[in-house]
């Protein structure tokens, strides 16, 4: 597919966001780079005002929207991080925004979005979408889906863009997927670069959805998700998605709930509280899974994680 | 001194503040509670955009600062996080911010200002103040202090507003003092609030400011303050500060360097990354020196600690 975003779009769209989110820093991480062998940092999102690059995504989305439908105020369904991003950035532009979440996700999440002016609508996991689309319909909300949306593609394309004007030198960049609009828009990013930098994907063992696809040359969905890490959950990558990221990824990895766990306990020990989800790439590479001849950046996604969960990660690794 | 702000303004700075600043989570920190005998949350204000409370004293004296002033851009003085906070609230507005900072500043926080599109000029610490006079008159750039201003307090208010708002049985505010600007905010928001909170100072014995204005019924210099709590190092507290928190504080209290180390490790323990000067209201609550016959709020002011200097903080005490 050709590049769907010029260089200028994405510089674009990482300027709308100065002063709405973060530009988040390289963290050098001397664990890792030991593992290795070549200096290792993270980008650390998990410092981003919502605890999460969703932001990105999110506000790009509505800085794009036409303002007479953003006006009317908008709508997601989500678990989590991209719902408080919604909030985040409906607030920003003075809109409603109302959030359907599955009632099992993360309370954490759940607070973060009321806190953010969201407004939360639970529902069974397996029934989210019907109830978005049906509540969207009533109430004339605008939905603001969390991956498979060109503007969200373009918001998330701003962190691996970021990495590649702080660090030009970066060999190999990896990057989590749930339903593929970060590795998405980092295909897109380094595309429009123009730099030689690798793109690794990693996934949980439960939840690996990229290296089928790449075989079967389109998504396919799967049956039972399951990992700890609760953001890349999606039964499968979006379409867009795949088509924006397929002739890009150098290769696609997987880790285990419980290297994922041993990435989140070492995250800590340096300092950074992440979410199991945001700890994957550190995984892949704690591994040993991510040769690179040269600087590689961790994508580290969030940080929005309950206290209990947290303290069993950090708590039963360390004995 | 009467109070200087009414409840609708500490309201109207706190909503005018959503989108800009994170309405930051109250954490309960199990190690903390048992040691106190009540519950102790922190107020997590380390998890702001700019990684510290100070963005709310600083957007709010942007905000509230004539256009045409503003238009023309504003400085500090501050070795980091007032700095950083300034340069977020003036890309905000879209206004240039200088930051005039010492050349021993924290490397984190000067990358902080730098990332958030802040202009750095270092200088010796003792010429601070005479450096940032001389551009802002060449310049023609409003001065921005980091905590002896009407406005700047009002933003500060805000932070113990909403844990008012949030946790209305608090009985006990710990808020650590470097100027005086929190402390003077805090004051005024428990007195604009009714509540009969206990309002406690806590302070690095080598920079105690509190406890001698008190006795001598104002602002008494310091001739070496020292710490490793960098962020409340200013010689004296403001003498508006000091007026306005004077008749509401209800205890202060010191605490050592090692106490304030040890509290930077339990809070790391608990996965926050609190910077010395963050966690000095935590010190004093493991020292045993805050008794409470109710929830007690610990404010986390900030995070912004460079990695060798947390590394040593917290593997250090681990051994």
């Amino acid at each position: 597919m050709a590049a769907p975003f010029s260089r200028e779009e994405i510089r674009g769209a990482a300027a709308a966001l100065e002063g709405v989110a973060v530009r988040t820093p390289l963290v050098e991480i001397p664990a890792l780079s030991r593992v290795a062998g070549v200096p290792v940092f993270i980008k650390a999102e998990h410092r981003q005002p919502i605890g999460a690059f969703k932001i990105r995504g999110a506000f790009t989305a509505l800085a794009r929207m036409a303002p007479d439908v953003r006006a009317a105020g908008v709508l997601t369904h989500s678990s989590g991080n991209h719902g408080q991003a919604l909030a985040w950035a409906a607030r920003h532009f003075g809109v409603r925004a109302v959030i359907v979440m599955p009632d099992d996700s993360p309370r954490v999440k759940v607070a973060g979005v009321r806190r953010h002016g969201g407004e939360v609508v639970f529902c069974k996991r397996p029934e989210r979408a019907r109830v978005a689309a049906g509540i969207a319909e009533r109430e004339g909300l605008a939905q603001v889906p969390p991956y498979e949306h060109a503007d969200v593609i373009l918001g998330q394309a701003t962190c691996a863009w970021e990495v590649l004007d702080d660090m030009p030198e970066v060999a190999t960049l990896v990057v989590p997927v749930g339903g593929g609009g970060l590795l998405a828009g980092s295909a897109v990013a380094i595309r429009a670069s123009g730099r030689p930098t690798r793109l690794v994907a990693v996934e949980p063992e439960g939840a690996a959805k990229v290296g089928p696809a790449l075989q079967a040359g389109q998504p396919v969905p799967l049956a039972h998700p399951h990992s700890i890490a609760d953001g890349l959950l999606p039964a499968a990558v979006g379409a867009l998605n795949f088509a924006l990221f397929r002739d890009v990824v150098a290769s696609s990895v997987t880790v285990s709930d419980e290297e994922i766990a041993r990435a989140v306990r070492l995250l800590h020990d340096a300092g950074e509280r992440v979410e199991p989800s945001g700890a994957v790439p550190s995984a892949a590479v704690l591994a040993g899974r991510v040769p690179s001849d040269g600087p590689i950046v961790a994508l580290v996604t969030g940080g929005n994680v309950d206290a209990d969960v947290y303290e069993r990660l950090t708590v039963a690794l360390s004995s």
